[in-house]
C-alpha cells in the first residue's frame, strides 16, 4: 500500500469540500448514493429544522398521497367537531333523523364546503354555522393553493433528472488505467446544456493517526460538454499525478475511498441551473471491466438510438 | 476538396460538443431545426424516461387540448363506475327513472363534483357516496393545481422566443466571404439583453476512414450584444483560419456540414437566463446571396420599424 | 464643437450595444425612459409576435381589469349561445316564463358554472347541457389557472423596482466635472445586493456623413456596490479620456447624445437576478447643478432616514 | 487604541459596500441581525414604496392570518352592501323574514359566492344580483390566485434557511487570534452547495473628525466550501494585515465595530442561488472563548450527528 503514497504530493488537494476530515467524529460514507448528505440533526427543538415542504418533496409517492388524504380527513373532522359544537339546529336539509346520521351529514357537509363543491342540500341557516362554513371554504381554498406549490415542487420543479451508472470502473485507458463512471439524462424532451462535472475523492492517509481523511479534486479527461444528448462517460486518468496511482483493489478498501460527484448543467426547459450529486464508495468500484457502448445509429440511419438498459452494463 | 484541408490545423477544434464523432454509430443530423437533439431512447422500462410534463409542454396545441379533455372524461368515467358500484340508492335528486338515465345522471354528478361546481340537484345521501364524492372533489382540485403548472409551463415559462432565418448564407464579407445567419426576438414587449451566440461546426474529414466527424467552434465577427432590440446578424468570416476556408458548395455536402447554434440571453421580463438552439445542415446553406436589411426609420422619424417578413429574404 | 473630438480616440468604444449606428435608418431615441426599446414590429403575421401574456404584464391596471372583465363576459356569452342552441328544455329551475327572461337565466347559469359557484337553482337536466356545463366548468378552472400566472407576472414576479432620477446632471466633481444620475430601491422590504451599473453613450460624430452614431461605454467612478440600502449616485468623471470631454451644452444637442443605463442586481427576496434599464437624452441633462443629499440620521439616532421626495431635487 | 492604527494601511479597504461612511448622517447599526438594512423611507407618497406583497412576506404568522381574515371579511362586507343596495327582492330562498335576518343571509350568500362554494339555498333571481354575484365569484377566484402567490412566497420560495451563531468570538487561532462565527443549514432535506462567505467590517477611524467610517473586506481562512452538510466556522485570522490587529476589547466599542456577513449558495432543492445576511456589532462579540464542536459520529457509526443546540455554545 505504500506504493501509492510517494506521489500524493503531486495531487491537488481540496480542503474546501465542507466535509469533516476526522473519521472518529464522522460516521460512514459522506454522501449517500441519492446525493443527500449522510447526516442527522439532533437537539431539543426538532420543529425548527423540520420542514413540511422539504419532507413532502422527498417522501415516496404512496406516503405523499397518504399524508394528503390524512390531512384532508383530519381537517374535515376538526371542522365537523366545530359544527357539532354549534349544534344541529343551525343547519337544514338533513335526511337522517338520528344523531349519528346527522353527525355524518355534517361531516359530508364539511367535505363539500372544504372542497368548495357546495351541493347545498345540507346548508347552514344559523349565524355561527354560516360564518364557520365561510372560514372553512376559505381555508380549503388556501390549502389547495399550498398543495399546488407542493405538487409543483414534486413534479414540475427544475431537476437534472440524471441517472448515474450504479458502479464506477477502473479500466484500461490509453496506456494507463482510468477511473470511469457514466450518466445519462433520464427523461425524454428534457435538454441539458453546458454540463460541468466535478469529482472529489476522500481517502484515509494510510499512516495517519486516528484515520484523518484527505480530500482531492480529481483531474478529468473532460469535465465539460456543451450539450448532453447522450451518455457522458467521465474519465479520471490514473497517471502519476493521480492520488490513486499505484493502488491495488485492496488498497481502496483500506483507504476507505469515496468519490463525490457533482454535475451542474443548464436546463433548457426550465431555464434554470440544475445540479445532481452522487457518490461511489470502494464497494461500488469494479476493477478491470469496461462499460459497453450505449448508442448506435438507427436502422434507417435517420436518428441515433440510446439504449437505456445498457447504462450499468460492463464487460 | 483537398484545398481546404491544409488550413484545418489552424482552426480551434472543439471536442466538448457532447456529440459522438463516429458517423457509423450516429444517425443523420445531430440537432433538429427546432433545437432538440436527434436521438431516441430504447429499453425495457420506457415509463422511466417518459415524462408526462415534458411531453405536455412539447405537443401541438390541439393535441394538448385533446389530452386534457380525454383525461377529464376518463377520470370522470372512472368515478362514475365507482358511483355505479356503490348503487343508485345512495344518491337523491334524479329526474330520469330508468337505469341508463340515472347512469348518465351519475356521470353528470361526477362532472359537477370534479370541477367543484356542485349544482346539488343530484347529491349523495349515503355514506360511501358522500365520502367518494369528497375524494373526487379533492382530486379534482389537485389535478387542476397540476394543470396550472402545465399551463404555466406551456404559456408563461421563460423562453428566448427567437426566430432564426430559415437558411444561412455564404456571402461576400469585407474582402473575403462570410457565413451568416440572423435571428430576431419574435414577441413584442419581450426584452432580451446580454446576448451571447456560440456556433459549432461538425464536418467529416474528407479522407477519414469510416467518416469521423470533426467539431470546430467558429470564430464570430461579434458573439455578444448588450441588447437585442432588433435583428442580430451573426457572421463567421471565412478567412484562412476558418475550417470552411476554400470549400466549394459541393464540398459542404461531401463533408456533411452541420452548424449548431446556441443563443444565450438574459430575459428581462422573467429575470431568467434563457437559451435557444437551432442547427443548419448543408442543404440549408445558400451560396452567393445576402440578407436584405430588416429595419428602417418610421415615416415620422419617431421610432424604428422592424420588418418581420424580411427575416428570410435574401437577394 | 471641434474641441471635444481630438480626445475621442482615447475612449473605449462599444460596438456591441446591439443598436444600429445609422441615424437615417434609426428613428429618434434608442431606449425609452421606461427602459423599453423604441422599436415597432411590422409584417403580415402580427399574431406571431403578439404575446397576450407580455401585453397583459405591461398594460395599465385599469386596462388590465377591463380586459379581464371583457374576457369573462365574452366567454360566458359564448357559452350562453351554446346553451340557447341546445334549448331551454334541457334545463330546469327557471323562475321567468318568457324567452328573454330564460335567456338571461342561462347567462347567469353560465356565470355560476364558469366560476364553479354552482348555486344549482337553474341546472342542466339534458345530456348535451350537462356535458357542455362540465366543459365550461373545466375551462373556467383552467382559465383561472392561467389568470394566476398572469397575476403572478404582474404583481409578484422578480423586478428591480428601482426609481431613477428624472434627469442626469453635469456638475463639478473633484477638480473636473462629472455626469451624474442616481437611483433608489423604491419598495420597502425589498433588498438588492451585488448591484452593477453599466452606462453606454450614443452620440453622432460631428462630421460624419449621414449622421453615423458612435457608441461608448462610460468609465464610472464606481460601477458596483455590495448592497443597495439607500440611493446610489452614479458618476462618470468627464476627464480627458471621456468622450464628453470639452463638450458644451449646445454640443450635447448637436451630437444627439443618449445615455443607456443598465442596472443589474441580485434580488434577495426572490433569489433572482433582476435588471432595470433607462435612458437619458440630451434634453434630460441639467448643466451646472448638483443633487441634494437624500438621507440623514433619524432624530433618535437609531436608524437612517431616506427622503424619497428628494430623488429628483437638484440645486 | 493607537496600537492598531499603524497597520491599517495593509488592509484591503472596501469602498463599495453601499453604506454611507459618515456617522453624523447614518444612524446606529448598518444591518439588523435578521439581515435587513437599518433604514426607513420618508416622503409624501408612502403608497409608492409600500409593497403589499413584500410586507405580507415579512410579517409574523399571526399577523398574516389576521390580515387574510380581515381582508376576507371586508371584501364580503363590501359585496353585502352592494347586494343590500340592489335589494332583498332580487334574491330568493331566505329563511328569516325580518330585515336584519335577511341582511345576514346576504352576507352569508356573499361568503358562499366569494369562496365559490355556492350552496344555493339563497340565490339571485334578479339581473343585477346575478351579475354582481358573477363578478364576486370571479374576484374571489382571482384573489385566491393572488393568495397562492403569497403563500408560495411565505412558505415555498427559495431561501438559504441558515442559522448564524448569536455571537462572534475572538479566540486563539494557530499562533495568533482569530475572529470566528459559525452557521448551519437549519432545515432537514435542504441542501446547499457551492457556499461563499463575504465579511465586511465597518469601524470608525479613531482620530477621524465627525466619526467617518472605514470599510474593510476581511480576509478569511476559508471563504468557500463545495458542500454544506454540517456547520461552517468562518475564521478571520487577526494577523498583522488585519484591520483588527492589536485592538483590545474596549477598542471595539470605541470604533463602533460592525461586521456584515453575506452568505451566498446554490440551493439544490430549488435550483436557485440564495443569499442570507446578518451582522455582528461589538456588543455581539465575545473575547477569549471558543465554540464547542457541533458534530460527532453516531453510536452505530453509520452516520454523523449534528447537535443543533450547540450552535451558540462557547467555552
Amino acid at each position: 500500500m505504500a506504493g501509492f503514497r510517494s506521489n500524493r504530493s503531486f495531487a491537488r488537494t481540496n480542503n474546501d469540500t465542507g466535509f469533516g476530515n476526522n473519521s472518529t467524529i464522522h460516521g460512514d460514507r459522506f454522501v449517500l448514493p441519492d446525493g443527500t448528505f449522510n447526516i442527522r440533526r439532533k437537539g431539543k427543538r426538532p420543529w425548527e429544522w423540520f420542514s413540511l415542504y422539504h419532507t413532502m418533496l422527498n417522501i415516496p409517492a404512496w406516503q405523499f398521497i397518504l399524508v394528503v388524504l390524512m390531512f384532508f380527513f383530519s381537517i374535515n373532522l376538526l371542522f365537523t367537531l366545530v359544527y357539532l359544537a354549534i349544534g344541529f339546529h343551525e343547519f337544514t336539509g338533513y335526511i337522517p333523523t338520528d344523531t349519528w346520521g346527522r353527525t355524518k351529514e355534517l361531516f359530508y357537509f364539511s367535505l363539500e364546503t372544504y372542497t368548495t363543491v357546495g351541493y347545498g342540500r345540507v346548508n347552514p341557516t344559523g349565524d355561527l354555522a354560516s360564518l364557520v362554513a365561510g372560514v372553512e371554504a376559505m381555508s380549503g381554498f388556501l390549502s389547495f393553493a399550498w398543495a399546488t406549490g407542493m405538487l409543483y415542487g414534486r413534479f414540475v420543479r427544475p431537476r437534472a433528472n440524471l441517472r448515474f451508472s450504479k458502479t464506477a470502473v477502473i479500466a484500461p485507458f490509453k496506456n494507463i488505467t482510468g477511473l470511469m463512471f457514466r450518466f445519462v439524462t433520464l427523461k425524454e424532451k428534457h435538454t441539458l446544456t453546458n454540463v460541468h462535472v466535478k469529482v472529489n475523492l476522500a481517502m484515509k492517509a494510510p499512516d495517519a493517526e486516528g484515520g484523518q481523511y484527505q480530500f482531492y479534486t480529481l483531474v478529468l479527461e473532460r469535465s465539460h460538454v456543451d450539450n448532453l444528448p447522450m451518455n457522458f462517460t467521465v474519465v479520471h486518468p490514473i497517471d502519476e499525478q493521480s492520488p490513486l496511482y499505484g493502488m491495488q483493489p485492496a488498497d481502496f478498501a483500506a483507504a476507505d475511498v469515496e468519490l463525490f460527484v457533482l454535475v451542474n448543467a443548464f436546463d433548457d426547459v426550465y431555464s434554470a441551473t440544475v445540479q445532481q450529486r452522487t457518490s461511489y464508495v470502494y464497494e461500488e468500484l469494479q476493477h478491470g471491466v469496461k462499460f459497453v457502448p450505449m448508442y448506435q445509429e438507427s436502422a434507417d440511419g435517420s436518428t441515433t438510438i440510446l439504449e437505456m438498459d445498457l447504462l450499468d452494463v460492463t464487460r
